[in-house]
Protein backbone atom coordinates (compact mmCIF):
# COMPACT_ATOMS: atom_id res chain seq x y z
CA UNK A 1 0.00 0.00 0.00
CA UNK A 2 1.39 3.19 -1.16
CA UNK A 3 2.03 5.44 1.53
CA UNK A 4 -0.21 8.34 0.48
CA UNK A 5 -3.40 5.90 0.36
CA UNK A 6 -2.62 6.05 4.30
CA UNK A 7 -4.09 9.56 4.69
CA UNK A 8 -7.19 9.11 4.05
CA UNK A 9 -7.50 6.32 6.43
CA UNK A 10 -6.49 8.53 9.21
CA UNK A 11 -7.90 11.67 8.30
CA UNK A 12 -11.73 9.86 7.85
CA UNK A 13 -11.73 7.77 11.32
CA UNK A 14 -10.25 11.32 12.94
CA UNK A 15 -13.36 12.97 11.26
CA UNK A 16 -15.99 10.81 12.02
CA UNK A 17 -14.68 10.13 15.62
CA UNK A 18 -14.27 14.05 16.51
CA UNK A 19 -17.41 14.74 15.05
CA UNK A 20 -19.48 12.01 15.30
CA UNK A 21 -18.55 11.10 18.79
CA UNK A 22 -17.08 14.18 20.38
CA UNK A 23 -13.94 11.97 21.42
CA UNK A 24 -10.41 13.67 20.42
CA UNK A 25 -8.46 11.16 19.16
CA UNK A 26 -4.96 10.63 18.43
CA UNK A 27 -2.88 9.07 15.87
CA UNK A 28 0.29 7.23 16.72
CA UNK A 29 2.79 6.64 13.68
CA UNK A 30 0.85 4.14 11.30
CA UNK A 31 3.05 1.15 10.93
CA UNK A 32 3.82 -1.84 8.85
CA UNK A 33 1.86 -5.38 9.77
CA UNK A 34 4.55 -7.61 10.19
CA UNK A 35 3.18 -11.29 10.58
CA UNK A 36 1.46 -10.04 13.68
CA UNK A 37 -1.87 -10.20 14.91
CA UNK A 38 -3.77 -7.22 16.42
CA UNK A 39 -6.58 -7.92 18.48
CA UNK A 40 -9.91 -6.24 19.71
CA UNK A 41 -13.01 -7.27 21.41
CA UNK A 42 -15.28 -5.78 18.75
CA UNK A 43 -13.81 -5.90 15.12
CA UNK A 44 -15.79 -4.18 12.17
CA UNK A 45 -14.57 -5.26 8.56
CA UNK A 46 -15.22 -3.64 5.31
CA UNK A 47 -14.39 -4.97 1.73
CA UNK A 48 -12.79 -2.35 -0.18
CA UNK A 49 -13.08 -3.75 -4.08
CA UNK A 50 -13.78 -2.55 -7.96
CA UNK A 51 -12.10 -4.09 -11.26
CA UNK A 52 -8.72 -2.71 -10.93
CA UNK A 53 -8.77 -2.67 -7.24
CA UNK A 54 -9.06 -4.70 -3.79
CA UNK A 55 -8.40 -4.29 0.12
CA UNK A 56 -10.03 -3.92 2.97
CA UNK A 57 -10.73 -1.88 6.31
CA UNK A 58 -10.53 -3.03 9.74
CA UNK A 59 -11.82 -0.79 12.91
CA UNK A 60 -11.05 -2.85 16.31
CA UNK A 61 -11.49 -1.66 19.95
CA UNK A 62 -11.17 -2.79 23.43
CA UNK A 63 -14.43 -3.38 25.07
CA UNK A 64 -13.98 -0.21 27.97
CA UNK A 65 -12.66 2.00 24.64
CA UNK A 66 -16.20 1.43 22.78
CA UNK A 67 -18.49 1.84 25.13
CA UNK A 68 -17.36 5.25 25.89
CA UNK A 69 -17.26 6.22 22.51
CA UNK A 70 -21.03 4.99 21.90
CA UNK A 71 -22.40 6.54 25.01
CA UNK A 72 -20.99 9.91 23.58
CA UNK A 73 -22.38 8.74 19.75
CA UNK A 74 -25.67 8.23 21.78
CA UNK A 75 -25.88 10.84 24.71
CA UNK A 76 -26.18 8.31 27.07
CA UNK A 77 -24.29 6.40 30.11
CA UNK A 78 -21.52 4.07 28.84
CA UNK A 79 -23.77 0.86 29.12
CA UNK A 80 -21.79 -2.46 31.28
CA UNK A 81 -20.70 -4.75 28.44
CA UNK A 82 -21.19 -4.47 24.29
CA UNK A 83 -24.63 -5.23 23.65
CA UNK A 84 -26.28 -4.99 20.32
CA UNK A 85 -26.70 -1.06 20.30
CA UNK A 86 -23.00 -1.34 20.42
CA UNK A 87 -22.58 -3.81 17.71
CA UNK A 88 -24.53 -1.39 15.77
CA UNK A 89 -22.77 1.59 16.53
CA UNK A 90 -19.54 0.25 14.97
CA UNK A 91 -21.54 -0.80 12.25
CA UNK A 92 -22.06 2.73 11.20
CA UNK A 93 -18.68 3.77 12.35
CA UNK A 94 -17.00 1.18 9.84
CA UNK A 95 -19.33 2.38 6.97
CA UNK A 96 -18.81 6.40 8.39
CA UNK A 97 -14.85 6.07 8.19
CA UNK A 98 -14.53 3.82 5.28
CA UNK A 99 -17.05 6.24 3.29
CA UNK A 100 -14.99 9.39 4.30
CA UNK A 101 -11.52 7.54 2.92
CA UNK A 102 -13.23 6.35 -0.33
CA UNK A 103 -14.28 9.98 -1.00
CA UNK A 104 -10.46 11.15 0.15
CA UNK A 105 -8.86 8.10 -1.85
CA UNK A 106 -10.93 9.14 -5.04
CA UNK A 107 -9.14 11.75 -5.44
CA UNK A 108 -5.91 9.88 -5.62
CA UNK A 109 -7.56 8.38 -8.65
CA UNK A 110 -8.31 5.09 -6.45
CA UNK A 111 -12.38 4.16 -6.88
CA UNK A 112 -13.58 1.15 -5.68
CA UNK A 113 -16.71 0.29 -3.95
CA UNK A 114 -17.51 -0.76 -0.50
CA UNK A 115 -18.90 -4.55 0.71
CA UNK A 116 -21.61 -5.02 3.64
CA UNK A 117 -19.46 -4.47 6.81
CA UNK A 118 -19.45 -7.61 8.95
CA UNK A 119 -19.20 -7.22 13.15
CA UNK A 120 -17.17 -9.61 14.97
CA UNK A 121 -17.22 -9.99 18.86
CA UNK A 122 -14.59 -11.83 21.11
CA UNK A 123 -12.46 -11.10 24.14
CA UNK A 124 -9.30 -10.32 22.21
CA UNK A 125 -9.71 -12.05 19.08
CA UNK A 126 -6.96 -11.52 16.57
CA UNK A 127 -7.15 -10.04 13.35
CA UNK A 128 -5.34 -10.82 10.32
CA UNK A 129 -5.12 -10.96 6.05
CA UNK A 130 -4.86 -13.22 3.31
CA UNK A 131 -2.86 -11.20 0.89
CA UNK A 132 0.32 -10.27 -0.73
CA UNK A 133 -0.78 -6.39 -0.02
CA UNK A 134 1.30 -4.51 2.72
CA UNK A 135 -1.25 -3.93 5.37
CA UNK A 136 -1.41 -0.73 7.69
CA UNK A 137 -2.26 -0.62 11.18
CA UNK A 138 -3.02 3.16 12.61
CA UNK A 139 -2.97 3.53 15.94
CA UNK A 140 -5.29 5.56 17.44
CA UNK A 141 -5.21 7.01 21.70
CA UNK A 142 -8.02 8.74 23.04
CA UNK A 143 -8.71 9.64 26.60
CA UNK A 144 -11.20 6.41 26.95
CA UNK A 145 -8.08 3.93 25.47
CA UNK A 146 -6.66 2.93 22.26
CA UNK A 147 -8.29 1.65 18.92
CA UNK A 148 -6.46 0.29 15.58
CA UNK A 149 -7.41 0.75 12.15
CA UNK A 150 -5.63 -1.35 9.40
CA UNK A 151 -6.23 -0.95 5.85
CA UNK A 152 -4.77 -2.39 2.88
CA UNK A 153 -5.63 -1.61 -0.61
CA UNK A 154 -3.63 -2.47 -3.47
CA UNK A 155 -4.02 -3.08 -7.50
CA UNK A 156 -4.84 -6.62 -8.63
CA UNK B 1 -31.20 -11.64 -1.04
CA UNK B 2 -33.13 -14.11 -3.84
CA UNK B 3 -33.67 -17.55 -2.83
CA UNK B 4 -31.78 -18.01 -6.24
CA UNK B 5 -28.57 -16.49 -4.67
CA UNK B 6 -28.31 -18.96 -2.67
CA UNK B 7 -27.14 -22.20 -4.15
CA UNK B 8 -24.29 -20.74 -5.33
CA UNK B 9 -22.74 -20.47 -2.13
CA UNK B 10 -23.80 -23.62 -1.21
CA UNK B 11 -22.78 -26.02 -4.48
CA UNK B 12 -19.34 -23.47 -4.36
CA UNK B 13 -18.64 -24.19 -0.64
CA UNK B 14 -19.35 -28.20 -1.54
CA UNK B 15 -17.08 -28.35 -4.63
CA UNK B 16 -14.15 -26.90 -2.87
CA UNK B 17 -14.26 -28.70 0.70
CA UNK B 18 -15.01 -32.07 -1.26
CA UNK B 19 -12.15 -30.99 -3.93
CA UNK B 20 -9.48 -29.39 -2.21
CA UNK B 21 -9.74 -31.15 1.18
CA UNK B 22 -11.45 -34.33 0.41
CA UNK B 23 -14.35 -34.01 2.95
CA UNK B 24 -17.42 -35.23 2.32
CA UNK B 25 -20.28 -32.17 3.54
CA UNK B 26 -23.65 -31.92 3.76
CA UNK B 27 -25.33 -28.39 3.65
CA UNK B 28 -28.78 -28.58 6.32
CA UNK B 29 -31.51 -26.43 5.09
CA UNK B 30 -30.60 -22.61 4.49
CA UNK B 31 -32.18 -20.38 6.81
CA UNK B 32 -32.68 -16.24 7.37
CA UNK B 33 -30.33 -14.63 9.63
CA UNK B 34 -32.90 -13.08 12.39
CA UNK B 35 -31.50 -11.15 15.11
CA UNK B 36 -29.15 -14.10 16.18
CA UNK B 37 -25.51 -14.61 16.14
CA UNK B 38 -23.78 -17.30 14.88
CA UNK B 39 -20.68 -18.23 16.95
CA UNK B 40 -17.73 -20.04 15.44
CA UNK B 41 -13.48 -20.04 16.29
CA UNK B 42 -12.00 -19.57 13.06
CA UNK B 43 -13.76 -16.91 10.33
CA UNK B 44 -12.68 -16.11 6.78
CA UNK B 45 -14.42 -12.85 5.84
CA UNK B 46 -14.75 -11.36 2.31
CA UNK B 47 -16.41 -8.23 1.10
CA UNK B 48 -18.46 -8.51 -2.59
CA UNK B 49 -18.87 -5.11 -4.57
CA UNK B 50 -19.82 -3.77 -7.71
CA UNK B 51 -21.23 -0.04 -8.43
CA UNK B 52 -24.72 -2.21 -8.45
CA UNK B 53 -24.02 -4.38 -5.70
CA UNK B 54 -23.12 -4.94 -2.09
CA UNK B 55 -22.73 -7.83 0.04
CA UNK B 56 -20.32 -10.42 1.88
CA UNK B 57 -19.31 -14.15 2.87
CA UNK B 58 -18.24 -15.18 5.56
CA UNK B 59 -16.71 -18.83 6.53
CA UNK B 60 -16.94 -19.59 9.88
CA UNK B 61 -15.34 -23.11 11.90
CA UNK B 62 -15.08 -24.74 15.39
CA UNK B 63 -11.34 -25.35 16.04
CA UNK B 64 -11.71 -29.01 16.02
CA UNK B 65 -13.76 -29.15 12.75
CA UNK B 66 -11.09 -26.86 10.83
CA UNK B 67 -8.19 -28.59 12.45
CA UNK B 68 -9.06 -32.20 10.99
CA UNK B 69 -10.23 -30.09 7.27
CA UNK B 70 -7.06 -28.28 7.20
CA UNK B 71 -4.84 -31.48 7.61
CA UNK B 72 -7.15 -33.19 4.92
CA UNK B 73 -6.08 -30.45 2.94
CA UNK B 74 -2.49 -30.31 3.50
CA UNK B 75 -1.95 -34.50 3.66
CA UNK B 76 -0.64 -33.98 7.43
CA UNK B 77 -2.30 -34.99 10.87
CA UNK B 78 -4.03 -32.55 13.01
CA UNK B 79 -2.68 -29.71 14.54
CA UNK B 80 -3.04 -29.59 18.41
CA UNK B 81 -4.72 -25.79 17.87
CA UNK B 82 -5.52 -23.46 15.39
CA UNK B 83 -1.82 -21.73 13.88
CA UNK B 84 -1.08 -19.42 11.52
CA UNK B 85 -1.33 -22.39 8.66
CA UNK B 86 -4.46 -22.65 9.75
CA UNK B 87 -5.38 -19.28 9.35
CA UNK B 88 -3.68 -19.67 6.12
CA UNK B 89 -5.75 -22.19 4.52
CA UNK B 90 -9.01 -20.86 6.10
CA UNK B 91 -7.76 -17.58 3.80
CA UNK B 92 -7.42 -19.63 1.38
CA UNK B 93 -10.82 -21.58 1.23
CA UNK B 94 -12.75 -18.06 1.47
CA UNK B 95 -11.04 -17.14 -1.55
CA UNK B 96 -11.85 -20.23 -3.27
CA UNK B 97 -15.59 -20.50 -2.18
CA UNK B 98 -16.37 -17.17 -2.86
CA UNK B 99 -14.40 -17.26 -5.88
CA UNK B 100 -16.92 -20.17 -7.01
CA UNK B 101 -19.86 -18.52 -5.94
CA UNK B 102 -18.74 -15.18 -7.77
CA UNK B 103 -18.53 -17.26 -11.13
CA UNK B 104 -21.65 -18.88 -10.86
CA UNK B 105 -23.56 -16.04 -9.83
CA UNK B 106 -22.33 -14.22 -12.76
CA UNK B 107 -24.48 -16.74 -15.05
CA UNK B 108 -27.54 -15.06 -12.87
CA UNK B 109 -26.34 -11.58 -14.02
CA UNK B 110 -24.79 -10.56 -10.53
CA UNK B 111 -21.56 -9.52 -10.71
CA UNK B 112 -19.13 -8.07 -8.45
CA UNK B 113 -15.62 -7.97 -7.37
CA UNK B 114 -14.36 -9.79 -4.87
CA UNK B 115 -12.13 -7.78 -1.88
CA UNK B 116 -9.15 -8.77 0.33
CA UNK B 117 -10.18 -11.87 2.89
CA UNK B 118 -9.76 -10.81 6.24
CA UNK B 119 -9.55 -13.59 9.43
CA UNK B 120 -10.24 -13.41 12.83
CA UNK B 121 -9.37 -15.42 14.81
CA UNK B 122 -10.82 -15.87 19.06
CA UNK B 123 -13.19 -18.68 21.08
CA UNK B 124 -16.85 -18.58 19.80
CA UNK B 125 -16.84 -15.11 18.44
CA UNK B 126 -20.07 -13.93 17.38
CA UNK B 127 -20.69 -12.45 13.61
CA UNK B 128 -23.55 -10.47 12.76
CA UNK B 129 -24.05 -7.69 9.83
CA UNK B 130 -24.74 -4.19 9.94
CA UNK B 131 -27.35 -4.11 6.62
CA UNK B 132 -30.89 -3.82 6.00
CA UNK B 133 -29.94 -6.78 3.14
CA UNK B 134 -31.38 -10.76 4.24
CA UNK B 135 -28.20 -12.86 5.23
CA UNK B 136 -28.86 -16.53 4.81
CA UNK B 137 -26.88 -19.04 7.05
CA UNK B 138 -26.30 -21.86 5.49
CA UNK B 139 -25.21 -24.69 8.01
CA UNK B 140 -22.68 -27.37 7.06
CA UNK B 141 -22.18 -30.97 8.51
CA UNK B 142 -18.84 -33.28 8.14
CA UNK B 143 -17.76 -36.04 9.79
CA UNK B 144 -15.25 -33.77 12.03
CA UNK B 145 -18.25 -31.34 13.44
CA UNK B 146 -20.45 -28.49 11.52
CA UNK B 147 -19.31 -25.18 9.97
CA UNK B 148 -21.37 -22.22 8.32
CA UNK B 149 -21.42 -20.02 5.69
CA UNK B 150 -23.35 -16.91 5.76
CA UNK B 151 -23.83 -14.21 2.59
CA UNK B 152 -25.67 -11.37 1.81
CA UNK B 153 -25.85 -10.25 -1.73
CA UNK B 154 -27.91 -7.47 -2.97
CA UNK B 155 -28.90 -4.47 -5.41
CA UNK B 156 -27.55 -1.04 -3.51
Amino acid sequence: MKAEFINPFLVSTKNVLETMCQVKVQALTPKLKEDTYSSGDITGIIGLASKSIKGCMVLSFTESCILQIVANMLYEDPKPAINEETVDAVGELTNMISGGAKALLSELRQTFELSTPTLVVGKGMEISYHTDLPTIVIPFTTEYGEFVVEANLGSK
